[in-house]
């Protein structure tokens, strides 16, 4: 096994590793997790050609810090949210349930809470996630101040009457905001963006394995011998994260100017089929390639924008129009394990991640090796004297060769790979077997 | 019930009292008609914010008189038909047929005739409806001159070998055509147009109904306390009354100039299911505002330009070239009632009406609140803090909000009110309902 | 029966003459074919209007002639192969296979050979068309120096062990390549354009069928009292001759700036249904022109660009890009008897002739009367003046002249005769006695 055909087990194991942390919009555990990917992106390994790639040739993460209070197009940036503990304890002093046994136990963004009540003015507290009685729902109150906790309908079915002790240890703190970005320059200005979020607590395939496939994709465009494309890789909290990243110094413009093709990554870690849901007019290169790429990895859902719920909704926001699209395994929503605690460490594998590693490599490669196609002879080419055709000529003899000649005929500067590949219905890897042979043989070019 | 929610009533009592004139191209029908019209529009009325409309505001009727002989593009006026008495009487002195009691029973523009025949002689002058032998037909022939009578079927057969005196007291004389047209000026020259035509004697729904509606509509538009359009009615003989029209003075300039969307109205007065007849490309925003609205009254009928028949010919023709389309609920030639003496009082109903007078008024509502919507802010707006969203986050809680988040998306400047209820699949007044919303909050613009 | 309705059995009788030639790429076989086309389309005939086209008046084939080593864009005109004779002798002197019987028995550009050998390796240089056993297969090697020699399945699998001769008296010398065309001018330098090949022997349907109709053709254009196209007729070796004639002198830019539309004229004397290889993007008017004719003489296929194998392939390659498609009655490649022995007399006809024949002078008689339709009056006309349109109006009467109606609404200067044929559903010739009745009214003009 190669290097990156192992990515699937080290994105499973790197998982294992952040899934515990208490994330949220802000605050400790967005740090330590940025923290962790600056730490996996930076281990040295050896590439195919026998050189290594060391830390000190790794690109860094950057980490921006934008304080609470600051305006971001129409939001504002909220407090920090500090959460020291959180528990619901009985007469007896035992904690039925503790954040520390599962952080989805503390409504997201609670508010500070210490208080003896019966268990009916508890229930009036207490979320629950209808029709699925052995989960703990994930529940946010970013925007209003209120306090709360969450368990399963099944354990709040069995409590007692009653005293309970409501304890909340949280403060709200003028302090950051977090985004990260990795840029890894190519050749050209022209940029490939990938783009994941780190605001949930411990579920795995709706946040972690996101920051797992982005790290490990540094990890391969850095150690790419060479890049047509730059590269940019944006960590951010989900929304409000996304809008600050757009908001801050000339980021919108400059995406604008420059971005080719955007994904956002969600939900990529599970062993089901890939999904992808498509920008606001379905009609960007980024549509057309990855549904180029999925068409070839078995059968693969397609949602139109209308389905979206991650990032790809402010790329594709009024005035912003950014070419973006989001990729999935299992779509988030659609899944019922989705923002619950059934989210866990056995919803994704190691042969799910790699099956979105291939995707998404595949993808790079199809762009890196993009463009548009134009024959450099009028008329066809002599292929039989480039032994690019057989000198035998009868019945049935050029079967193997209609791609090449399809090509050929459409490499009239108005069909790019991924138009090709539509076409002529097979895979781009095909596409550029063909193409690579042509250029090779000065036949033909591409721009 | 409010007052234009007894606007069936109304047009179907309207209706009862022009049924019974003698209509065609030309001639005294057509001006007690169009007397009984200006009578109809300008009665006083309370609106709903209980100031009273009263006759002096309300629009006059601009009647245009064009002289016989008179070249209207390819075609010329007509002489206009003067006709007094006509009948057919036996032997005894029996009127069979005669027109005092059904004016179908003389072809229009019938020549005069005082001569005894035979019955054969007599079959040869009397058209009767094939296939439907209790109605008379109704038949005309503007542009050849011979006379002739309209009988049923059965009324011929049950005729007996004898003498039958053919009488017809009719004279052409040099007169006018005439059309009328009201125009209710609004912020903006760009217009909306209402046409319907006059020419057919006593049929309730093809003829009488689109005269009710439009008059009922004059009444309605004249009532709104501000206009963004502004609003034209025309009333003419069919085919060469719009012909005419639009040769008369800049019309047609004017129209090309300034006509956002037109429609025909057409046999509007039956409960039937709805129908569109699309413009020649089904291609202007007349045909897909008026199918945003059908869409929510049940199922309709789409008729493609080659089932034309009324004065969207005229109107979609070479060099002409309006966004018009024809409005009606049973398609003439599509019910057997039709040009004949059973599209009387009883296939028409104020529950018919009043369909089609939601209809029109729903689709003014769109219009006026129309145009291309565009957000005032950069990425998603921040809705929760505006009450226009939940403050808690969790599975599902987003559902009723999904259509609000749709129209934001799709606020770019690119998609109209039309473009949005064709998109999203939902009704106008829905979307409408979410752009206030959005407007009063100062998040959207609309142009 | 008028000249032209015996133009099946005039090209089945022709096909029979130049059946029986020696054709390859070069030589020969091919000046004897253009030979007789000389002569067959200077016969002369009487024309419908009683005049004769004679010899004197009708047009010369110009034949090129392109020597050995010459490069044509990326290929260089191989050396011309003459061929004497070829057999296979058996121990018997029996000649077990001789050209003399069937000139598919040698491979297409064999090397000499003279030489004994055993069974085992006589196999080697022996061509067989598996699963067809009793046919000889046609191969060739054009481009790579070998000898050869082919025979049916059965017959080879009837040689007794012993000593075989293979024997072929052929050279490679410096000769030429050879093309022919026709330019018969008309008032327009616009072009419609034929093209066939000659570079197969005895075989009829994919060879001789196509000069066979070509031919017939020139002399139909020929006699044509006036023309609005030139025409132009180029006969040539498939591929390569037609890469020499796009790459001679300036044919090529002339026609991307003169070409109306072409047609590859292959495998067109069988009487099977009809078919089309589309353009590359099946956008052209020949496209379009050529579906509308087809579709009224019963079922025909559709292939797209995808199956192209004739010198469609040179006309749509990138940087060529003329409007040419492929017409074909069984299309090549399609049909059992296709590149083998069973392509011979018995498979084309007199009827299967005439169908190609009438596809074709009907498109021609198309493209003549083609043109954008434009009303010269605003509004409909008035057609009841004109005797165009019934003078009496009831239910019913306007069926018949629904037609006229339309092609009125749609003389904008937008569609041609091929738009309004596919628009209304209706052949072109019904669409013609219209507009030519309009015109002849001097209501409507064309561009």
């Amino acid at each position: 096994m190669t290097y990156f055909e192992k990515a699937g087990e080290r994105m499973y194991e790197f998982t294992g590793k952040i899934f515990p942390y208490t994330r949220s919009l802000t605050g400790q555990g967005v740090r330590d997790t940025l923290k962790d990917i600056e730490e996996y992106i930076s281990v040295p390994f050896e590439n195919e050609d026998g050189t290594t790639t060391d830390k000190g040739s790794m690109p860094k993460l950057k980490i921006a810090d934008i304080p609470s209070g600051t305006t971001v197009f129409d939001w504002t940036v909220p407090k920090e949210w500090v959460i020291r503990e959180a528990y619901i304890e009985d007469e007896e002093g035992n904690h039925i349930i503790d954040m520390k046994v599962n952080n989805l136990h503390v409504l997201g963004y609670s508010a500070p809470v210490d208080e003896w009540v019966d268990l009916e003015k508890l229930k009036q507290h207490v979320f629950v996630e209808e029709g699925q009685p052995e989960v703990i729902p994930y529940v946010t109150s970013y925007y209003k101040e209120r306090f709360g906790f969450c368990m399963s309908r099944n354990q709040l079915d069995s409590l007692k009457p009653g005293r309970y002790h409501m304890y909340v240890d949280s403060e709200f703190i003028d302090g950051n905001l977090n985004y990260a970005e990795v840029i890894i320059p190519g050749e050209s200005d022209r940029e490939i963006m990938f783009t994941t979020y780190f605001c949930h607590p411990s579920m795995a395939n709706n946040e972690c394995s996101g920051l797992a496939l982005q790290s490990e994709l540094i990890r391969y465009v850095a150690a790419m011998p060479k890049r047509k494309y730059t590269y940019r890789f944006v960590f951010n909290p989900e929304t409000i994260g996304a809008i600050a990243y757009l908001s801050n110094g000339n980021n919108l413009e400059y995406l604008q100017k420059n971005l080719e093709a955007g994904f956002v990554l969600s939900c990529v870690g599970d062993n089901n089929d890939y999904s992808i849901i498509e920008s606001k007019y379905a009609d960007t290169i980024a549509d057309k390639a990855l549904k180029c790429v999925l068409k070839y990895r078995g059968s693969y859902s397609t949602y139109n924008f209308h389905f979206r719920g991650s990032d790809e909704r402010q790329y594709n926001s009024p005035g912003v129009d950014l070419p973006v699209v989001c990729y999935c395994r299992s779509k988030f929503g659609e899944f019922p394990e989705y923002h619950t605690s059934a989210d866990n460490m056995s919803y994704v594998s190691a042969e799910g991640y790699q099956g979105s590693f291939e995707v998404m490599t595949e993808l790079i490669t199809a762009f890196e090796k993009n463009g548009y196609y134009r024959m450099k002879v009028l008329c066809e080419p002599q292929l039989g004297k480039r032994g690019l055709y057989s000198n035998i000529s009868r019945k049935g003899t050029y079967d193997g060769i209609m791609l090449q000649r399809d090509v050929i005929s459409y490499a009239d500067g108005r069909n790019n790979l991924f138009d090709m590949s539509e076409r002529f219905d097979v895979p781009v890897s095909e596409i550029l077997q063909v193409t690579d042979k042509l250029i090779a043989a000065d036949l033909m070019e591409v721009d």
